[in-house]
């Protein structure tokens, strides 16, 4: 996402430290302290102008949503919509997503959201696609066991390469959209991008994944 | 497949016992003997008319192929193509595909292929989809480890079906193509219905995936 510079937007997630730990590692493990009530913990990473988990919590007061975003000049419009919702089950992370697992403590979270992230279309930028093998191997570490990723997107080349490499590196495909809005699923909650992709006949994609228990 | 009933074509599969063995389960283990050279085995699954086949023999002298159909009517198609291609590396069974441990010895197949496979959309009929749970057994008993099932088809709902039921059986995916006809693929090989669908813009799905050799 290309964004106007805006040099006031650390300062503004400065203010809200009730919303926007200013040290999110020292909640790891811990997580649940920051809401008002003990209930499963779902967390998006890349939640780029936040429409998507906003809704989910405003529709699923008995969940509790993490927000993870790494640009500040877009973490600060997620801020912005929940300085003026005030939703007691929504907190957000200013940070990386390739540092999960200082955040979060093995099995704190219940399940992981990602949407519309970058393809990274470029074999030698691989590494940055969030369902590549590190990503996944930190997503594995903190979910629960058998924790599911729902993961959506609209560029072909990306859910071709996230269904392979999810499979190669041992997640099991619970269900698969290969046009989530003729398929149809109840409860979709639309992003941005996935709005506006979709208006222009795109088809949306969408995973749902687990790493199995070893049984062996 | 529709067709009108033919009531000559068995008598014609008769009259060729070269190309289509009145007994394929005598053959068990021993395929090779059937064929000019001893080489690599790629069997196909409901061959229907047979254009694949016969094109991939054609192409790929140094491999041997079978061609598996159930209907009398179709087999007949296929092997008009064969009787007058004369190819020594293409053999034909008409037979069942859901018996494919009847004609082929662990481990004698190196490589299954699945065209445009009938969808069986409703739910109770999914036992006859040829990527459900006991076809799936059956490929993974008679191809050598790690062998590949390469599967491509138009339908939607069956691609859908058949990357998450692949993953739950514990096949990997080891490449996916969610339009086959943009993304590209070097040799791909048309078949009769992949020609109709694909110029009407239906986006052609292909997969290809193995069942891991367990090394617990």
């Amino acid at each position: 996402m290309r964004l106007r510079h805006k040099p006031w937007a650390q300062d503004r997630i400065n203010d809200y430290p009730q919303y926007v730990s200013p040290a999110p590692e020292t909640h790891r493990g811990h997580w649940q302290e920051r809401f008002e009530k003990q209930q499963p913990l779902h967390i998006e990473v890349g939640s780029g102008k936040g429409q998507f988990i906003i809704n989910l919590a405003k529709q699923n007061p008995e969940i509790n949503y993490i927000a993870l975003e790494i640009q500040t000049s877009v973490t600060v419009m997620i801020l912005d919509k929940q300085i003026e919702a005030q939703l007691p089950n929504l907190q957000i992370i200013h940070g990386n997503g390739g540092h999960l697992n200082q955040y979060f403590a093995p099995g704190e979270v219940d399940l992981v959201y990602l949407n519309f992230s970058d393809p990274w279309p470029k074999k030698r930028h691989e590494k940055r696609r969030l369902t590549s093998k590190n990503f996944l191997e930190q997503y594995r570490e903190v979910l629960k066991p058998e924790g599911e990723i729902h993961f959506k997107t609209d560029n072909r080349g990306l859910f071709e390469y996230s269904l392979a490499n999810l499979s190669q590196c041992g997640w099991i495909l619970k269900q698969v959209w290969l046009d989530l809005h003729e398929d149809g699923l109840s409860n979709n909650v639309i992003t941005e991008y996935e709005e506006k992709f979709s208006q222009k006949g795109h088809p949306i994609y969408r995973l749902e994944a687990y790493y199995p228990i070893d049984t062996h």
